[in-house]
Protein backbone atom coordinates (compact mmCIF):
# COMPACT_ATOMS: atom_id res chain seq x y z
CA UNK A 1 0.00 0.00 0.00
CA UNK A 2 1.41 3.82 -0.54
CA UNK A 3 2.74 5.09 2.39
CA UNK A 4 1.55 8.84 2.96
CA UNK A 5 3.88 11.58 4.75
CA UNK A 6 1.40 13.26 7.32
CA UNK A 7 3.67 16.32 7.72
CA UNK A 8 2.80 16.60 11.25
CA UNK A 9 4.01 17.69 13.92
CA UNK A 10 3.20 15.36 16.28
CA UNK A 11 3.55 11.53 16.62
CA UNK A 12 1.46 9.17 17.54
CA UNK A 13 2.70 6.30 19.81
CA UNK A 14 1.25 5.74 23.29
CA UNK A 15 2.73 7.87 25.96
CA UNK A 16 2.84 6.74 29.50
CA UNK A 17 0.77 9.59 31.91
CA UNK A 18 2.88 11.14 34.81
CA UNK A 19 2.88 14.18 37.15
CA UNK A 20 5.78 15.71 37.70
CA UNK A 21 6.23 17.29 41.14
CA UNK A 22 8.64 19.86 42.01
CA UNK A 23 8.63 22.78 44.42
CA UNK A 24 8.56 25.97 43.22
CA UNK A 25 8.70 29.01 44.99
CA UNK A 26 8.78 27.04 48.10
CA UNK A 27 5.22 25.20 47.27
CA UNK A 28 4.40 21.56 45.94
CA UNK A 29 3.76 21.58 42.37
CA UNK A 30 2.09 19.34 39.75
CA UNK A 31 2.41 19.37 35.81
CA UNK A 32 1.19 16.23 33.99
CA UNK A 33 3.31 15.37 31.31
CA UNK A 34 3.58 12.29 28.96
CA UNK A 35 7.12 13.09 27.26
CA UNK A 36 9.41 11.33 29.28
CA UNK A 37 11.42 8.09 29.23
CA UNK A 38 13.89 5.74 31.31
CA UNK A 39 17.43 7.12 30.19
CA UNK A 40 20.01 4.59 31.79
CA UNK A 41 19.50 1.24 33.97
CA UNK A 42 22.89 1.68 36.44
CA UNK A 43 22.49 4.18 38.16
CA UNK A 44 18.93 4.22 36.92
CA UNK A 45 18.17 7.33 35.36
CA UNK A 46 14.98 8.92 33.63
CA UNK A 47 14.95 11.71 31.09
CA UNK A 48 11.36 14.10 30.92
CA UNK A 49 11.15 17.13 28.36
CA UNK A 50 8.93 20.41 30.02
CA UNK A 51 8.49 22.88 27.65
CA UNK A 52 10.68 25.85 28.56
CA UNK A 53 7.49 28.02 29.71
CA UNK A 54 6.04 25.97 31.99
CA UNK A 55 5.64 26.63 35.82
CA UNK A 56 7.89 24.00 37.19
CA UNK A 57 10.72 24.39 35.58
CA UNK A 58 12.66 27.37 38.22
CA UNK A 59 11.35 25.04 40.70
CA UNK A 60 13.70 22.28 39.31
CA UNK A 61 16.70 24.10 38.92
CA UNK A 62 16.59 25.73 42.42
CA UNK A 63 16.43 22.92 43.84
CA UNK A 64 18.18 20.03 41.78
CA UNK A 65 14.87 17.78 42.48
CA UNK A 66 11.73 16.32 40.75
CA UNK A 67 9.22 13.57 41.34
CA UNK A 68 7.73 11.65 38.38
CA UNK A 69 4.48 10.21 39.51
CA UNK A 70 2.06 7.33 37.84
CA UNK A 71 -1.41 7.99 38.20
CA UNK A 72 -3.80 5.36 37.78
CA UNK A 73 -7.12 5.50 35.53
CA UNK A 74 -9.46 6.41 38.14
CA UNK A 75 -7.09 9.55 39.23
CA UNK A 76 -7.76 11.05 35.23
CA UNK A 77 -9.85 14.36 36.31
CA UNK A 78 -7.29 15.37 38.76
CA UNK A 79 -4.61 14.23 36.12
CA UNK A 80 -6.20 16.26 33.43
CA UNK A 81 -6.66 19.43 35.55
CA UNK A 82 -2.51 19.39 36.19
CA UNK A 83 -2.11 19.56 32.48
CA UNK A 84 -5.11 22.36 31.92
CA UNK A 85 -4.14 24.68 34.70
CA UNK A 86 -0.73 26.65 35.53
CA UNK A 87 1.02 26.74 38.52
CA UNK A 88 1.66 30.13 37.66
CA UNK A 89 -2.14 31.47 38.03
CA UNK A 90 -3.51 28.79 40.39
CA UNK A 91 -1.64 26.84 43.92
CA UNK A 92 -2.18 23.33 43.32
CA UNK A 93 -0.20 21.86 46.09
CA UNK A 94 -3.42 21.33 47.77
CA UNK A 95 -4.49 18.90 44.75
CA UNK A 96 -3.08 15.66 46.11
CA UNK A 97 -2.14 13.99 49.36
CA UNK A 98 1.71 14.04 49.36
CA UNK A 99 4.82 12.32 51.00
CA UNK A 100 8.41 12.68 50.73
CA UNK A 101 11.38 10.23 50.36
CA UNK A 102 15.17 11.19 51.02
CA UNK A 103 14.89 14.38 49.27
CA UNK A 104 13.04 17.29 50.51
CA UNK A 105 12.26 19.10 47.37
CA UNK A 106 10.96 16.31 45.58
CA UNK A 107 6.93 15.71 46.57
CA UNK A 108 5.08 13.07 45.63
CA UNK A 109 1.79 11.52 45.56
CA UNK A 110 0.14 8.78 47.71
CA UNK A 111 -2.73 8.03 45.34
CA UNK A 112 0.13 7.23 42.63
CA UNK A 113 0.73 3.84 42.05
CA UNK A 114 4.13 4.41 41.53
CA UNK A 115 6.45 7.50 42.38
CA UNK A 116 9.87 8.10 41.69
CA UNK A 117 12.19 10.70 43.34
CA UNK A 118 14.75 12.00 41.66
CA UNK A 119 18.12 13.89 41.87
CA UNK A 120 18.79 16.53 38.51
CA UNK A 121 22.20 15.39 36.88
CA UNK A 122 21.55 16.70 33.52
CA UNK A 123 19.84 19.53 31.80
CA UNK A 124 19.57 19.65 27.85
CA UNK A 125 18.36 22.42 25.58
CA UNK A 126 16.37 21.18 22.88
CA UNK A 127 14.53 24.14 20.73
CA UNK A 128 11.73 25.16 22.89
CA UNK A 129 11.84 22.47 25.54
CA UNK A 130 14.31 21.27 28.38
CA UNK A 131 15.02 17.72 28.62
CA UNK A 132 15.89 17.46 32.59
CA UNK A 133 17.65 14.13 33.81
CA UNK A 134 17.49 12.92 37.16
CA UNK A 135 19.20 10.17 38.65
CA UNK A 136 16.16 7.65 40.46
CA UNK A 137 16.48 7.93 43.83
CA UNK A 138 13.33 5.87 45.37
CA UNK A 139 11.08 4.20 43.77
CA UNK A 140 7.75 3.90 45.85
CA UNK A 141 4.27 2.02 45.59
CA UNK A 142 2.10 -0.01 47.99
CA UNK A 143 1.54 -3.76 48.72
CA UNK A 144 -1.78 -3.25 47.04
CA UNK A 145 -0.26 -2.47 43.14
CA UNK A 146 1.59 -6.07 43.64
CA UNK A 147 1.13 -9.59 42.88
CA UNK A 148 4.06 -11.81 44.10
CA UNK A 149 6.27 -8.51 44.78
CA UNK A 150 6.59 -7.29 41.50
CA UNK A 151 4.89 -4.23 40.33
CA UNK A 152 1.11 -5.66 38.70
CA UNK A 153 -0.22 -3.56 35.70
CA UNK A 154 -3.58 -4.72 36.34
CA UNK A 155 -3.75 -3.40 39.51
CA UNK A 156 -1.76 -0.21 38.99
CA UNK A 157 -4.19 1.03 36.20
CA UNK A 158 -1.29 3.18 34.49
CA UNK A 159 -2.79 5.83 31.84
CA UNK A 160 -1.63 6.50 28.24
CA UNK A 161 -2.22 9.38 26.37
CA UNK A 162 -2.44 9.42 22.28
CA UNK A 163 -1.69 12.32 20.77
CA UNK A 164 -2.64 14.58 18.13
CA UNK A 165 -6.33 13.22 19.29
CA UNK A 166 -5.04 13.97 22.49
CA UNK A 167 -7.22 11.02 24.29
CA UNK A 168 -6.43 9.04 27.56
CA UNK A 169 -6.70 5.48 27.09
CA UNK A 170 -6.18 2.48 29.30
CA UNK A 171 -3.96 -0.70 29.01
CA UNK A 172 -5.03 -3.31 27.43
CA UNK A 173 -4.58 -7.57 27.92
CA UNK A 174 -0.94 -9.28 27.73
CA UNK A 175 -0.22 -9.70 23.82
CA UNK A 176 3.31 -12.06 24.49
CA UNK A 177 6.44 -12.49 27.13
CA UNK A 178 8.80 -10.26 25.51
CA UNK A 179 12.66 -10.93 24.97
CA UNK A 180 10.91 -14.58 24.53
CA UNK A 181 8.02 -14.64 21.98
CA UNK A 182 10.97 -13.72 19.26
CA UNK A 183 12.74 -16.97 20.07
CA UNK A 184 10.12 -18.94 16.91
CA UNK A 185 11.43 -16.60 14.55
CA UNK A 186 15.08 -17.07 15.32
CA UNK A 187 14.47 -20.78 15.37
CA UNK A 188 13.11 -20.80 11.79
CA UNK A 189 16.00 -19.00 10.84
CA UNK A 190 18.36 -20.74 11.95
CA UNK B 1 -1.35 2.88 53.28
CA UNK B 2 2.27 2.33 53.82
CA UNK B 3 4.42 3.55 51.21
CA UNK B 4 7.13 0.47 50.04
CA UNK B 5 10.58 1.72 48.58
CA UNK B 6 11.34 -0.87 45.51
CA UNK B 7 14.95 -0.19 45.81
CA UNK B 8 14.94 -1.72 42.03
CA UNK B 9 16.62 0.05 39.20
CA UNK B 10 13.86 -0.70 36.78
CA UNK B 11 10.50 1.35 37.07
CA UNK B 12 7.41 -0.13 35.89
CA UNK B 13 5.25 2.65 33.27
CA UNK B 14 3.64 1.21 29.94
CA UNK B 15 6.44 1.75 27.77
CA UNK B 16 5.65 2.37 23.70
CA UNK B 17 7.57 0.14 21.62
CA UNK B 18 9.47 0.81 18.30
CA UNK B 19 12.09 -0.80 16.01
CA UNK B 20 14.41 1.63 16.00
CA UNK B 21 15.92 1.65 12.00
CA UNK B 22 20.13 2.59 10.82
CA UNK B 23 22.42 1.67 8.64
CA UNK B 24 25.15 -0.10 9.85
CA UNK B 25 28.62 -1.23 7.83
CA UNK B 26 26.22 -0.19 5.00
CA UNK B 27 23.33 -2.68 5.75
CA UNK B 28 19.97 -1.86 7.40
CA UNK B 29 19.85 -3.02 10.76
CA UNK B 30 16.36 -2.69 13.18
CA UNK B 31 16.68 -2.68 17.10
CA UNK B 32 13.52 -2.68 19.00
CA UNK B 33 13.68 -0.38 22.30
CA UNK B 34 10.85 0.95 24.23
CA UNK B 35 13.28 4.05 25.72
CA UNK B 36 12.25 6.88 23.93
CA UNK B 37 10.29 10.12 24.06
CA UNK B 38 8.90 13.30 22.08
CA UNK B 39 11.68 15.83 22.66
CA UNK B 40 10.35 18.80 21.70
CA UNK B 41 7.25 20.04 19.17
CA UNK B 42 8.38 22.82 16.69
CA UNK B 43 11.06 21.80 15.17
CA UNK B 44 9.53 18.16 15.93
CA UNK B 45 12.45 16.34 17.96
CA UNK B 46 12.43 12.62 19.54
CA UNK B 47 14.64 10.88 21.70
CA UNK B 48 15.95 7.51 21.86
CA UNK B 49 18.12 6.10 24.40
CA UNK B 50 20.43 3.40 23.36
CA UNK B 51 22.92 1.31 25.42
CA UNK B 52 26.25 1.98 24.69
CA UNK B 53 27.22 -1.77 23.48
CA UNK B 54 24.68 -1.91 20.82
CA UNK B 55 25.77 -2.27 16.77
CA UNK B 56 23.22 0.56 16.01
CA UNK B 57 25.34 3.16 17.93
CA UNK B 58 27.94 3.64 15.37
CA UNK B 59 25.61 4.04 12.23
CA UNK B 60 23.52 6.40 13.78
CA UNK B 61 27.05 8.01 14.54
CA UNK B 62 28.23 7.67 10.68
CA UNK B 63 25.65 8.36 9.14
CA UNK B 64 23.60 10.57 11.04
CA UNK B 65 20.22 9.24 10.68
CA UNK B 66 18.00 7.05 12.17
CA UNK B 67 14.67 6.18 11.86
CA UNK B 68 11.80 5.28 14.99
CA UNK B 69 9.08 2.62 13.22
CA UNK B 70 6.30 1.58 15.71
CA UNK B 71 5.21 -1.93 15.06
CA UNK B 72 1.59 -3.25 15.46
CA UNK B 73 0.35 -6.15 17.73
CA UNK B 74 0.56 -9.36 14.55
CA UNK B 75 4.63 -7.84 14.60
CA UNK B 76 5.08 -8.78 18.03
CA UNK B 77 7.28 -11.89 17.08
CA UNK B 78 9.69 -10.18 14.64
CA UNK B 79 10.02 -7.30 16.82
CA UNK B 80 10.97 -8.96 19.57
CA UNK B 81 13.79 -11.22 17.65
CA UNK B 82 15.27 -7.59 16.89
CA UNK B 83 15.10 -7.16 20.70
CA UNK B 84 16.68 -10.57 20.58
CA UNK B 85 19.11 -11.21 18.01
CA UNK B 86 22.21 -8.16 17.56
CA UNK B 87 23.05 -7.01 14.61
CA UNK B 88 26.73 -8.33 15.57
CA UNK B 89 26.26 -11.36 15.07
CA UNK B 90 22.83 -11.83 12.37
CA UNK B 91 22.07 -9.53 9.39
CA UNK B 92 18.67 -8.32 9.94
CA UNK B 93 18.36 -6.16 6.95
CA UNK B 94 16.42 -9.01 5.12
CA UNK B 95 13.81 -9.12 8.05
CA UNK B 96 11.49 -6.65 7.03
CA UNK B 97 10.12 -4.66 3.48
CA UNK B 98 11.73 -1.29 3.44
CA UNK B 99 11.28 1.69 2.06
CA UNK B 100 13.03 5.17 2.53
CA UNK B 101 11.56 8.92 2.60
CA UNK B 102 14.23 12.08 2.16
CA UNK B 103 17.03 10.29 4.44
CA UNK B 104 18.52 7.77 2.53
CA UNK B 105 20.28 6.06 5.24
CA UNK B 106 17.28 5.87 7.36
CA UNK B 107 15.35 2.70 6.57
CA UNK B 108 11.81 2.27 7.52
CA UNK B 109 10.13 -0.79 7.94
CA UNK B 110 6.55 -0.94 5.42
CA UNK B 111 4.64 -3.05 7.52
CA UNK B 112 5.09 -0.26 10.42
CA UNK B 113 1.36 1.48 10.99
CA UNK B 114 3.77 4.05 11.30
CA UNK B 115 7.59 5.28 10.31
CA UNK B 116 9.81 8.44 11.33
CA UNK B 117 12.74 9.41 9.47
CA UNK B 118 14.98 11.40 11.56
CA UNK B 119 18.45 13.32 11.10
CA UNK B 120 20.81 13.26 14.69
CA UNK B 121 20.87 16.89 16.12
CA UNK B 122 22.03 16.23 19.18
CA UNK B 123 24.02 13.32 21.40
CA UNK B 124 23.87 12.81 25.26
CA UNK B 125 25.99 10.83 27.44
CA UNK B 126 24.45 9.46 30.42
CA UNK B 127 26.12 6.67 32.47
CA UNK B 128 26.19 3.53 30.28
CA UNK B 129 23.67 4.87 27.64
CA UNK B 130 23.89 7.34 24.45
CA UNK B 131 20.89 9.09 24.09
CA UNK B 132 20.56 10.18 20.23
CA UNK B 133 18.54 13.27 19.36
CA UNK B 134 16.52 13.09 16.24
CA UNK B 135 14.72 15.88 14.49
CA UNK B 136 11.91 14.20 12.55
CA UNK B 137 11.88 14.68 8.46
CA UNK B 138 9.26 12.57 7.78
CA UNK B 139 6.38 10.52 9.00
CA UNK B 140 4.59 8.18 6.87
CA UNK B 141 1.82 6.03 7.76
CA UNK B 142 -1.05 4.49 5.33
CA UNK B 143 -4.89 5.04 4.33
CA UNK B 144 -5.75 1.70 6.08
CA UNK B 145 -4.62 3.55 9.23
CA UNK B 146 -6.49 6.61 9.82
CA UNK B 147 -9.72 7.28 10.56
CA UNK B 148 -11.54 11.05 8.57
CA UNK B 149 -7.74 11.36 7.97
CA UNK B 150 -6.03 10.92 11.88
CA UNK B 151 -3.89 8.09 13.44
CA UNK B 152 -6.14 5.82 14.92
CA UNK B 153 -4.93 3.67 17.38
CA UNK B 154 -7.51 0.96 17.12
CA UNK B 155 -6.06 0.35 13.65
CA UNK B 156 -2.57 0.89 14.39
CA UNK B 157 -2.81 -1.54 17.28
CA UNK B 158 0.74 -0.40 19.31
CA UNK B 159 2.39 -2.73 21.38
CA UNK B 160 3.33 -1.46 24.88
CA UNK B 161 5.97 -3.10 26.94
CA UNK B 162 5.97 -3.22 30.37
CA UNK B 163 9.25 -3.86 32.79
CA UNK B 164 10.45 -5.58 34.72
CA UNK B 165 8.23 -8.22 34.20
CA UNK B 166 9.00 -7.84 30.47
CA UNK B 167 5.70 -8.24 28.40
CA UNK B 168 4.27 -7.10 25.37
CA UNK B 169 0.51 -5.54 25.83
CA UNK B 170 -2.16 -4.01 23.53
CA UNK B 171 -3.53 -0.91 24.08
CA UNK B 172 -6.83 -0.89 25.90
CA UNK B 173 -10.21 1.44 25.89
CA UNK B 174 -10.42 5.02 25.53
CA UNK B 175 -10.65 6.27 29.46
CA UNK B 176 -11.46 10.00 28.57
CA UNK B 177 -10.70 12.98 26.77
CA UNK B 178 -7.33 14.81 27.44
CA UNK B 179 -6.98 18.98 28.19
CA UNK B 180 -10.52 18.22 29.04
CA UNK B 181 -12.05 16.03 31.35
CA UNK B 182 -9.99 18.33 33.91
CA UNK B 183 -12.10 21.01 33.43
CA UNK B 184 -14.63 19.58 35.53
CA UNK B 185 -12.35 19.35 38.93
CA UNK B 186 -11.56 23.06 37.68
CA UNK B 187 -14.77 24.07 37.56
CA UNK B 188 -15.54 22.90 41.20
CA UNK B 189 -12.19 24.48 42.56
CA UNK B 190 -13.64 28.11 41.28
Amino acid sequence: MDKINLESTITAYPMPVSLVGAHVNGKPNFLAIAWFTMASRKPPRIAISLGKGHYTNPGIKENKTFSVCLPSEDMVELTDYCGIVSGKKIDKSEVFDLFYGELKTAPMIKDCPLSMECKLVEMVEISLNEIFIGEIKGIYTEERFLTDGKLDFRKMKPLILSQPDTSYWSLGEPVAKAFNVGERYKAKRE
